[in-house]
């Protein structure tokens, strides 16, 4: 029986290929760096990609410049609107800034303060709202009625899913240079924009490689869904996590339709492997992961099953955007101490 | 007039080019990184070698590769002794390793815990002394007495300077498929084997880039040493500096002779310049960095005369082994908060 067609485009490979040329001018390509350290603690091969490193601090300006390159001049000069809790909203403000257009984000007024100042760096405008009483949705229908901009989709779009996947061509193809592909690749999932665009870039460069999402615990709507083969969406009265960038209610349909039959599985790591995660970046990478960012690494650490010991496994880490007091707090739970000078 | 020759061996451009195929099975070809935010507070565009991202977290692997596999069968039976606030400790300790010898480091007992787990980790004995009352060069040749061990100097030699030099070699042809070559390139410098063999590989590929030191303020024995054309030491009262790593008390003999011609000046850099630095690259770069491998950075962020506005400018962050509540304390200085979680 085949699925209804969804009412909206659905992304295939060459969507990600196509969104390259649009992507390069604003994003870099990241290097793949490897870790003894790591390798001995995952017991396999492990592969890096470090889209921290990426401009913005996160893969989303991948997405973003890949949306706001297709819009038209009657669009570009309405402007743009995003809602975010941070690093969607910087793709969107970087990609408009070069682009030479408008942007207006909404974020929630306990966003993290990096976030809104890279925001504000790139000269968007922020409108705040409360995230248990206001709908974020509405206020940026409101703006885009009362404006005529348009609103940017975090993920839940083929223009951002086909960006996210740029990622996903580069790490293939270093992969490929280094000769031999990945049994494994895991990848944190909040809407699932990043690996869904990311499993249509491998199924066309390296189908044999499996594609697995990381999800906070309580937040693990993917993993249930494809377990279940349909969607599920999270409680409500989940608790929260310190993984703000991943936080989504469910996958998104158009995300879904692309990584429901393509994903593998799903992993939940709880904040205590997150800050594990991001203690071991610190420690050993020498990479400043958000908490959300960790998610791979953290299931990579703690989660992953006897059998891909000795295996050639990929991580993705998504992004470095995390205020100084918090991560201070992570990586020295004791708090700091009275060192030298 | 020419200078008395030394009576140990000088390295030449030939030896860190020979120094490749050696230092290779030990050490990653580090990437090159940009960063739209450096750019705008260097107002140039700067290049970044991330050293951090290297084995070991330093740079020093490349050294003590390169010296360690050109010993003897029968030296290596016998082992060898390094002595080194660590990083040089973890590069002698990593290499040794992996070439099945002993090593014994000879660590001061306040040296950055995150260093003397790295050196243990690699399977080294550790030998502490009290930096105040003890030389760690007396107790370092009474090992090699004792037990026929070869001790492996951390700056001042020339297989260690080539080794190190293979950094330079990367960087520069990095740049040239970048398409042009830096104006200046500017690197922190504790015994000078790093400036030293970057400035040997830079004199063969990239000869028109000038090279500059940067060194904590009172410990600017290479600045001062270069304004006057002979080795100047520092003052034994020299307030001391967070940055661990570079305060050595003048240039070595051989890396003087090869530096003393080939470098163009030094910086000095406050503390407060330099936890300036690692908190940009905390919050831009996503990079942990520690305090003297930031040093060029601080130098970038501080010290730049007007003049190098515009132009192309790199730097070596030259490691990343930082203890946690230092860098927890250097962040955020007012203490971690009580954030989510």
């Amino acid at each position: 029986m085949q699925p209804r067609p969804l009412p909206v485009p659905v992304p295939i490979p060459a969507d990600v290929f196509e969104a390259e040329d649009r992507v390069r001018p604003f994003a870099i390509e990241t290097p793949l760096l490897r870790s003894d350290a790591l390798d001995a603690a995952a017991g396999a091969s492990v592969w890096i990609k470090p889209e921290c490193l990426q401009v913005t601090g996160s893969f989303k300006i991948r997405g973003a410049s890949n949306r706001l390159s297709k819009l038209s001049e009657t669009e570009r000069a309405r402007g743009v609107v995003a809602y975010s809790s941070g690093n969607h909203a910087q793709g969107v403000a970087r990609a408009a800034r070069q682009l030479g257009m408008l942007a207006t984000i909404v974020m929630p007024s306990d966003a993290p303060l990096v976030k809104v100042e890279g925001v504000r760096s790139d000269g968007a405008d922020i409108v705040f709202y409360d995230r248990w009483h206001e709908s974020r949705e509405d206020i940026a229908a409101d703006i885009c009625d009362q404006t005529g901009a348009t609103l940017v989709p975090s993920y839940d779009d083929a223009d951002i899913i086909a960006g996210q996947g740029t990622a996903g061509l580069e790490f293939a193809r270093q992969m490929q240079a280094a000769g031999e592909p990945l049994h494994h690749l895991v990848c944190c999932v909040g809407g699932g924009g990043l690996i869904s665009g990311i499993a249509l870039a491998f199924s066309a460069l390296s189908p044999d490689t499996r594609i697995w999402g990381s999800e906070p615990e309580h937040h693990d709507d993917w993993a249930r869904s494809l377990e279940s083969g349909a969607i599920v969406a999270n409680s409500k009265e989940a608790p929260s996590s310190i993984c703000d960038a991943i936080l989504t209610p469910q996958p998104g349909d158009v995300t879904w339709a692309v990584g429901g039959s393509r994903l593998a599985g799903g992993f939940r790591v709880s904040d205590a492997d997150v800050a594990s995660a991001m203690r071991f970046a610190f420690r050993h990478l020498k990479l400043v992961v958000e908490p959300g960012g960790a998610a791979a690494l953290a299931a990579l650490l703690h989660r992953m099953p006897e059998s891909s010991r000795g295996q050639r496994l990929g991580i993705v880490l998504t992004g470095g955007n995390v205020d100084p007091a918090l991560f201070a707090r992570l990586i020295a739970p004791s708090g700091p101490d009275q060192g030298p000078g």
